[in-house]
Formats: structure tokens, C-alpha cells, sequence
């Protein structure tokens, strides 16, 4: 059970809930009025409980537990202890995600600016949202409805921000047009300047940065991240594209929809991923190079050139992934051999 | 001697002070009244300063040191100039730092909620903690005994933070409970959602993140690093284990006692540390693996299985670091060979 | 165009304006009292701009551009079309970036302390510096004129900042001496304390750290770097050295003048940078090694020895570029040989 202190919990809810929910009928010889009190993992869940098994190497958690109900894949329904409902889904992670979401739906606080917040009289915040202490929302900044902007953010002049967006604590954005829905967490940076200077034995000369960050919806991007603006045109992250903590986008990165970029990857200058592009954690990207649509990069690589659509790579630098497999195994073989 | 405006310094101390703190006599022939004023290394040392020699490396520089007295092991005493006090010690580094301790206690500001920090009135903040300008403490959250936390950190509703904790500038809590004498170095984030998503065609739905973090006493956790909480369970990690700047720890991840965690380090979700693991510089490793007591991860590796205890391994995917050396030296002969 | 909401505009300039700022005279047959309104890229760029063409490989771009101008390199001046003026310089882009900083000068906030800003008693504050609200400043803490110091910064007790620097909202500072003309990017941190422990089976055991940060004149530091004060000595960072986001600069790290280190990069304790270094992104260096004046670290490379000046190297652990080129073709061939 989530800790009440952190994770509100609503219900119970009948099982004709939870399978409304699920998009499915009640399972022949379950009593659709036998009711739900909590979600859990197959180990941890007791007879109140409902729980999912996504993958075939938990068969044997999903044969001892306690669950009051599992939701399950067609032909699994034989694996759960008798007394167990089986709930059989397409995808039963995803209708896990939103039943959890029926019993701990997201919370938002109340709307309303706190009177220690510092809200520039040009700017624009709409009914609904909520604007944490030590926040401070610059001129001509305009926040829509439903949002959350977190203690001791800042939202600089001329930003937006579209309706249901979480901003975190300690976030700062400039230079910025973003979505609806979107989720920063904390202390992530948007809008800086990008990393681009005009050196010579002089030194380094900054070039202004004349662009934007372009944040679509849904977008959801961790915490201590870094999303510099364009040097001229913008950074752009497409729709429903998901970035893990500690990621650096840098200026004029163009990331499409759908993307998953996992922690303390890095993008550098004028790259661009196209639609559904997986980059595995501490993954490296030159700068002005391409990836083609669903691509995958594997954890770690650094990637110097074009990754054609729907191909993975591995290995620094990148070759196609059963190539690094079989670098990994030629490079084993070689130092065995030797017998040093 | 270390620049006054930053830190306070205590003193003189006599040398009978000095062995007390070390645990040891007054070395024979040398004054027990002997006054010293600072610490500091060997070439910087003077008279009134104490210093120490832990490695072999630096007899040289112990030879020509101008200290007062040299904390160091025993078959070293010839190595310090006449008229250095030799004080001998099973471990001088560490000794070192006790006495530097003794001339520069750790600062630790008076207590008190300062008027423009934001403490809900449903927290409880114990006596003797300080709360910095800015610093938002949320409803329901419990702050012990001689704490401070820094300008513009939150700490979320429900939060437990114990005796003697340390909380940087701009650090943001959420669910979590922390132990006592823990620090956390300005910018670091604990409790935010973890990566967990369920994926399809459709997009990516988040998967309710219902855990915490627990992070036992004496833990100490650099600047910008991220600390995910639970997905169901909790992230744990685990008493007096230290952890440098700018790391990721992912939800679920378990981390034991006495684990050193180097910088750029990142750990993926549900990974184990037992006890004593020591993870290198900008280390990846894969989620769901354990890695066994007093392991030990080379600085860049990235590990993708299981590492046994007492083992250490290297390179990326990661191998014993015995055969990662051999294939060091097999691809330089290789490419060497080949008179490209 | 900029996005007037975010970059304002100054202008019209005459095109003897503009190419007084490139100390060139006004090309023959042009007008000097033609009208600029605004600079762009070729590609976007319409009569109204002023363009320039810095690498060979953009010349198709330029015979097609709309600007009204181009910067471009003796030799050059036939690429462009009939009716756009080509300015000949000896390094377009730094010119460019000159006279872009002519339509778009750094933005620069009246001066004043904000009355939600904390400025202890004893701190000094100079006329012309811009503190934002929730800034913290602490006691003898010194910022000379024309500085700005963003929202929810602090500023510890004892801290230098020279003129006309830039400190980003929600940077922390403590216990560093910081130039002239200094850009700190919002969420990083200096002066923590470093992570050094002596460590035995008791545990780990911090030595105080009791050095300080030195920052000189004209050093950019991107978002969510760190940087570590010394243990004993200062970690210093050299005039004109230019650090992009997510950067580690742990304790008692010396880098020298005009150096360019990439993002997510990690510098570990007591290594020495000479002027002119180059560190590529995500590479890391370890602790106590010396890297020589203008090396050269490529991106990703993970460096364990003494870089000598003027070379560059590559891989992990680092060898010369040349070699580490051969390796990659020869552990390619090695895999493809085999045929597995």
C-alpha cells in the first residue's frame, strides 16, 4: 500500500469499476459488486488488491499471489491462484497505469497565486492554476489554466505555457512557447543561451542566441535537465515525448514525437530525431546529424553520424547493434586468445 | 591557511590536544604545550600548522616540509625534517581530518525559521533548526532536531527529515523520509516521479509512481544529482553511503551501506547495491541487476549483468577488469600491427 | 526574426553602420545609407538582413540567400546573387556575432535590489546591479556594478562578484572569489563542498573541505554545472574559459585560460588543465593528471594519463586520435572477418 502520508488514495471501487476502467466485460463468475480497496505489484498485493502481469518471466509471481484480481494477457488466465479474478487486457500495463490513476489520480492542488509569489502585473495567469511561494512570473508571461507552477520557479518574460501544465519546484524558463499538459520536475533549465561562440586566438566570443525553446503537449521531461534555445530558429520537442533526469538538449535540437530519451543522454547542436527515436541512458549525439523515425540508440553510445529509420545501434563510435554484439564477442575472443 | 571569509577558524590548539584527538601519546621528546594555530598540506604547512602523510608518494614533499608535526604511519618518522613532531597514526588521512575538524568545525548557522521562509502551519520543525529565506516546508512534514535547511528548498508535504541534516540551497523534497546527519548538496532533487511508462502506438502513459525514497543516516548526496522515488516500493539507499554531483538514481533502485557513488554516475531502475559497492566516475548501469558486496565499477563502465561481490569490473559492456586491461593492450597491438 | 516577445530589436542600422562594427570600409558600389533592419541565417534571411557565410559547405545556401548582406571570406564575394552586398572579413562568424550584438544587445536589467530579494546588512551591493526577488545575499558578501543576480540565487556570506557578471536564477555560491564579465547559467552550483573522504572499515569519513572557488574575468559557465571548492588550495578556473551545461568540476581542478569544455563533461579532483584545452562532451578525466596547452579531448573519451600539449586524443582509455581511428577500423574488420 502507498504511504497515506505521500499518495492520497480514493475508492474503494466495485470490480464493474475497474474493468469500465480497463475498457473490458466482467469476467464470467466475478461478482461485479466485490470491491477494490488499493493497487500492487504481484508480491505485494492481498485479496483488496488489484495487479497486472505484463511479462511471461513473472509467471510464477503472478501463480503466489495474493491479488484479488490480475489483469493479464489472453491464455495467461490459467496462471492466477484460484479465487483470483483474471482480467484479460490487450496491453496490461498500460490499463494497470490507469487503474492505479483511478485510486491515486494526480493530485493538483487548489488554483490561486500565493501571496508570496511574484507575478509581474503584465503577466497572465489563468483561473485554476496554482502559483507555489517564491515563484516569479515575468512581464507579459501567460500561463493557462490548470497549471501548477512549483515554489521558487521562474517563468520569464513572454513565456507560455498552455493549459494543465506542471511546472516544477526550482524550474526556470525563458524564452519558450509550451504546450498543454506538459510535466517539468524539478530544477530543470529552459530557454538559456546555447553553447555557440566565434573563437580565434582572441578567445571566445558568444554569439547571441536569437531563437526559442518550442515545448509541444504532453511532453514530459525529468528533473536537472537542460533545454537551451535555438541561436537562430528554435529547439523544438514534439508531442508526447518523454525525457528522463539530467538530459542536455542543446540549441536548435529538433526532437520529434513520441521519444523516449533516457537519463544523462546528451544532444549536442542542430540535431534532429525524427518521430517514436529512443536514445538509452548516457547515450551521446554529435551535433547536425539525423535519426531517421524509431530509431534506436543503445545505452552508452556515441552516435557521429545519420542512424537510418528503424535501425538500432550500439558502441562508440555507433554501428549497427549485432555488429557491437559481435565487436563484444571478436574483442573477447582476442584478448583470450593471447593468454596474457 | 584557509581564507578567513569563508571559514571560521578555532584555536590555538596545544599539541596534548592534538594526539588526543588523534588517539595517541605526545610523541617522546616532543612539548605537549606546543601551540598550533592551523592544518594544511605538507607544501603549504608552516611551523604552527599540522599535516600528514598518507601515501608514499609524497616522502619527498614530507621531507621538505615546513610543519609543525606530521600525522603519518609508523616507519615514516624519519621522513619529517628535524624539529617536526612525527605523530604517529594507523590511518593519517583520516586522522587529518578529525583535527581539521577540531580548527574547523563544521558551521553550523544558530536556529530559527527565518520570517521570509514558508512553514505551513500543519509542519512540525523542531527546536534548534534553521530555515533559510525562501526555504517552503510543506504541510505535514517533519523536520528533527539542529537541521538546516538552505534558502529556497522545499521539503513537500509529509516529508521526515532527522536530527542534524543538512538541506542545500534549492534542493526540492517530495516523498521521501531521510535519516539523520544526511546531507544534501545544493540543486539535488529527491522524490520526483520515476521514468515509468506504459507504451504503444497510442503514446506513452505514465505509470503512477507510488513509492518513496528512504535514505538512511549518514548519507551524503552531492550537488544536482536525482533521486527518483518508488514506483511501487521504494528507492532505498542505504546508511553512510556517499554520493558525488550531477548523479541519477532511478525508482526502485537499492543501494547499501557504504557505498561510494563517484560523479555523472547513473543507476536505472530496481538495480541492487549491496554494501560497499563503489561505482566509478560517469558509470551506467543497466536496471534489474545486483551488484554484489564491496564490488567495484571502474570510472565509464557500463554494466549490463550482474556483478558478483568483491569482484571489480571495467569497460562497456563491463568485464572482469583483468580481461578489460588485456583487451586494452590486445586492440592497441591489433591496430598497431596493422601499419595503418 | 526573433521572437520580438523575447529578443528586442534595436535598429535600423545603415550599412556603414554595420560594417563599422566589422572595421571593414563600406564595399564599392554599395550604399552606405542602405537600411538594415535585422540578421538571419541565409536561409531565412530576407533584404532586410545581414547574413554570413562561414564554412565552404554553405555556399549553395548562400547563391540562393534574400539577406541584403553576407559576411563571407575573400574569395567568396561571387557566391552570393546580384543585389546582396558581400562584406569581406577575415572571420565572418565573429563578426556576425558582433554585429547581431548591434541589433540585439545583451539585455540588461535596470539596476536595484528587489524588496523580495535578502540582502544581509553587511553585504555590498554596487550601483548599476540588479538583484531579483528571493535572492539571497549573504553577510560580507560583495557584488560590484552592473552585476545581475537572478531570482532565488544565493550569494554566500564572503563571496566576490566582479562587474557587469550575470548570475542565473537559482545558482548557489558559496565560498568563491568570481571576475569580471563572469555568466553563470541558471541551477549551477559553486563552492559545495568537495568529495573527499578517508575511508576504512568504519566507514567514510569527510575531510573539511577548506579551500575556495576562483572564477576569473570572462568565464561562461552553463545550467546545472557543479563545481567543487578545494580540499586544501582553491579550484580555479582560468580568464576566458567557456563551460557548457551539466559540466563536473570537482575539488582543486585547475584549468587554465580561454579552455572549451562540452556538455556533460566531468573533470575529477586535482587535474590540471593548461590554456586552450579542449574537452569534447561526456568525456571524463581522472583525478591528478595533467593535460597540456591546446589539447584536445574528442566527445566521450575517457582520459587516465597525462595529455601532452598540443595533441588530441580519443577512446577509453585514451589514445591518440590517429590510433584510436585505426582501432575502430581494425576492430570492424575483426568483427566482419569472422562472419558471425
Amino acid at each position: 500500500m502507498a504511504d497515506p502520508r505521500f499518495h492520497r488514495r480514493r475508492g474503494p471501487f466495485r470490480l464493474a469499476d475497474v474493468v469500465a476502467v480497463a475498457g473490458v466485460p466482467v469476467p464470467a463468475d466475478a461478482d461485479p459488486e466485490r470491491l477494490f480497496l488499493d493497487v500492487g505489484s504481484l508480491d505485494a498485493a492481498d485479496p483488496g488488491c488489484v495487479s497486472y502481469l505484463d511479462q511471461a518471466g513473472y509467471a510464477a509471481a503472478a501463480g503466489a499471489t495474493s491479488a484479488g484480481a490480475v489483469l493479464l494477457r489472453d491464455g495467461q488466465q490459467e496462471v492466477v491462484p484460484a479465487g483470483t479474478v483474471a482480467i484479460v487486457v490487450g496491453h496490461p500495463v498500460k490499463i494497470f497505469a490507469r487503474i492505479a490513476r483511478l485510486f491515486y489520480p494526480d493530485e493538483v492542488p487548489a488554483g490561486g497565486v500565493d501571496p508570496a509569489a511574484h507575478v509581474h502585473a503584465g503577466a497572465t495567469v489563468a483561473a485554476g492554476t496554482r502559483i507555489d511561494p517564491g515563484a516569479v512570473v515575468g512581464e507579459g508571461a501567460e500561463i493557462g489554466p490548470d497549471c501548477h507552477v512549483g515554489a521558487n520557479a521562474t517563468i520569464g518574460a513572454g513565456v507560455r505555457i498552455g493549459a494543465g501544465s506542471r511546472i516544477g519546484a526550482g524550474v526556470n524558463i525563458s524564452h519558450a512557447i509550451i504546450g498543454q499538459r506538459v510535466v517539468l520536475m524539478p530544477g530543470t533549465q529552459v530557454g538559456q543561451t546555447g553553447f555557440g561562440f566565434a573563437s580565434d586566438a582572441a578567445g571566445h566570443l558568444r554569439v547571441p542566441q536569437l531563437g526559442r525553446v518550442l515545448i509541444d503537449d504532453d511532453v514530459e521531461i525529468g528533473a536537472n535537465c537542460c533545454v537551451d534555445r535555438g541561436a537562430a530558429g528554435d529547439t523544438v520537442i514534439g508531442r508526447g515525448t518523454i525525457i528522463d533526469n539530467l538530459v542536455q538538449i542543446a540549441h536548435n535540437v529538433r526532437i520529434g514525437r513520441g521519444c523516449v530519451i533516457v537519463s544523462q543522454a546528451g544532444v549536442a547542436g542542430s540535431t534532429e530525431l525524427d518521430d517514436f527515436v529512443v536514445l538509452g541512458g548516457q547515450v551521446g549525439l554529435s551535433g547536425h546529424i539525423k535519426v531517421g523515425k524509431a530509431a534506436r540508440v543503445a545505452a552508452k553510445s556515441g552516435v557521429m553520424r545519420d542512424v537510418p529509420a528503424g535501425t538500432e545501434v550500439a558502441g562508440y563510435p555507433s554501428v549497427p547493434i549485432r555488429q557491437w554484439h559481435r565487436q563484444t564477442v571478436a574483442l573477447g575472443r582476442l584478448s583470450t586468445r593471447k593468454g596474457e
